[in-house]
């Protein structure tokens, strides 16, 4: 088992990573601390480890809510849901709060705990590969709204991550897939070494070997726990993580969340940003080629969907919580392993890279 | 015009109390910064002081959301209006969203700013008494959940706080006593001397006097600030501020919301506190009946309402933030100007006092 340190004064945590966590009842007994437990899962997650996980909480008064599957469920309505259960159970302050899932269940469940009786304790059990070496780690909890995703959150820190990772066998290709786009993105955005490595093992990795799983979490873990230790509520360079996320969530809305997973239109997305970044200048069009290069070998999209026009991009574009006096903020490339945010690029040149659409993700 | 301070690090704010505040249009560009300004107010409010407002700001983008008054609207519905409405109006993470409003609107409004764009700028423009000298100051917002009251909340502190003194002119006799329900409770919990000026000075605060007026206001948001500041999330001593709230919320909750206003529930709610103090000999008679004669004189409700039985308040009542592992934890008095948590008194102590009840508060 590894441990990574997120670093956030009385809000330090630690990330476990390693395989077999979820039926090591001393390490839950370690994590999860409070009598009353109230775990959020999906109903594709739930079945597979609930009864695992129960087994090492016997002796606390656990209580479920298992919600459907996919992102169009992280709304308002299911954080709702979630409040409703922890009042019928009467839980307390002092009570866990556990997200068993995705990163929907994970941004979801860490809302509620953010906002139940204004906060209660919280822990990730993340059982997605871009669960684990993203959206886990970092505090940022949120459900969407049907005029822009992530738009209604807290930052919320878990007590602890635990990486479990056997859970990543159950995995379909196609989900895997889509954590390698945040992975990738680590090495394009502050990580010129990491990219190296992943350009050389990612053969090994999409194989789902165990030594090349381990050090692309342990990595990823590593340089989010270091940018949320600087900035821990976004005020300057954890924007950067936001790097495919602009275009990428203009993608998941234009097309309705849950038609391209979250990691899929990041993809795309990181793959407009180097192309924007060529064309404005920043990078050389080999940089550029490079980027879409990886991304394409790990079989995710490259481009846009061909169905979204410019307007319904551009209009998507126009609500993220980077924005500031209406100029959409970009995150661009300067090279591989270092990106930055812009406003002042040519206008035209977005234009361009929005007109650009191609053919659906791979099917799993 | 008055300042006090709320002291909280790089949080901190002030608290301006005076006359013409609303209309102070250089206090105005002062505290509310942003381009973007979102008002909450209600369809009592708003008509009487949004104008006043709106030519204070001219220069801005300001939108409004006007919500039905009462409790029964502080609800997860209301906040996802107000949401709806800042993305429609594609407010971005740099705006301030405004209260303009009783405790109500103060609560919803700091709730909705705290989660758009997992938190945004937020200032308090009080028009109750209640709001002024409580809920305004310290940073709790929250919404009522049909199982519980103020259940789904964060903490969020404002910029700044506006307590304009010519907005209480118009305020409802039975709105203005409820504010003295919360007055009372400073020198009750901790402030001997000013429980001692109210009893010299109840009259001319009730006749809103305004150099007694002005005082209560003062000294109430100066115990406040110093609460706040030396507990902001309620790990200790804040627990005190809730003061005949366990009993007040147990009433509003039985009763359903707006039925009895907040102020009257915690009114009587003091005196169910002092006659527990009283049974469990923490406190004289001569002292409970020293408290219960100045809510009378305030023209509060003294006891419970006579339709709730001891049954639902005691329901009520085991939903509360403050509850540890399945104990109703009280606040008890254990002299005028002093308060402690409770969890070891006797229970038939507690059923006695919940079983005594009366008629209804006095009509306005």
């Amino acid at each position: 088992m590894i441990r990574v340190d997120v670093e956030l004064a009385e809000r330090s945590y630690p990330i476990f990573i390693g395989g077999g966590l979820l039926r090591d009842a001393s390490l839950l007994a370690r994590t999860i601390k409070t009598r009353q437990v109230m775990v959020v899962t999906n109903d594709r997650v739930g079945p597979l480890y609930l009864d695992t996980l129960r087994q090492g909480l016997t002796d606390r008064q656990l209580a479920c809510v298992v919600l459907p599957d996919g992102e169009q469920f992280k709304t308002l309505e299911s954080f709702s849901q979630i409040m409703t259960a922890l009042l019928e159970h009467k839980f307390e302050r002092g009570c866990t709060v556990v997200a068993l899932g995705g990163g929907v269940v994970g941004d979801l469940a860490g809302f509620a705990a953010a906002c139940y009786q204004r906060g209660v304790r919280f822990v990730q059990i993340p059982t997605t590969l871009l669960a684990q070496v993203d959206s886990a780690v970092g505090g940022k909890t949120a459900v969407n709204h049907a005029l822009g995703k992530n738009m209604i959150g807290a930052f919320h820190q878990p007590v602890a991550v635990l990486a479990d990772l056997d859970t990543l066998n159950t995995l379909e290709a196609r989900e895997f897939r889509a954590g390698v786009a945040e992975v990738i993105k680590y090495g394009l955005m502050r990580d010129r070494e990491f990219f190296d490595w992943l350009e050389l093992n990612l053969d090994a990795l999409m194989a789902r070997e165990p030594a090349a799983v381990t050090h692309a979490i342990k990595r990823s873990c590593e340089n989010k726990a270091d940018v949320v230790a600087a900035d821990e509520h976004e005020s300057g360079e954890r924007a950067l993580l936001n790097l495919g996320h602009t275009f990428g969530h203009a993608i998941e809305h234009a097309l309705g969340y849950g038609v391209w997973l979250h990691g899929e239109a990041v993809a795309a997305g990181m793959c407009m940003a180097a192309r924007m970044s060529a064309r404005v200048g920043m990078i050389a069009p080999t940089t550029r080629d490079r980027v879409i290069a990886l991304i394409e070998r790990a079989g995710l999209p490259t481009v846009q969907p061909p169905t979204t026009s410019v307007t319904e991009l551009l209009a998507a574009m126009s609500i993220d919580k980077k924005n500031q006096d209406g100029r959409i903020r970009l995150i661009l490339l300067d090279a591989i392993g270092h990106a930055s945010v812009r406003d002042d690029y040519d206008q035209q040149a977005l234009l361009e890279v929005l007109g650009g659409g191609a053919a659906p993700p791979r099917a799993a």
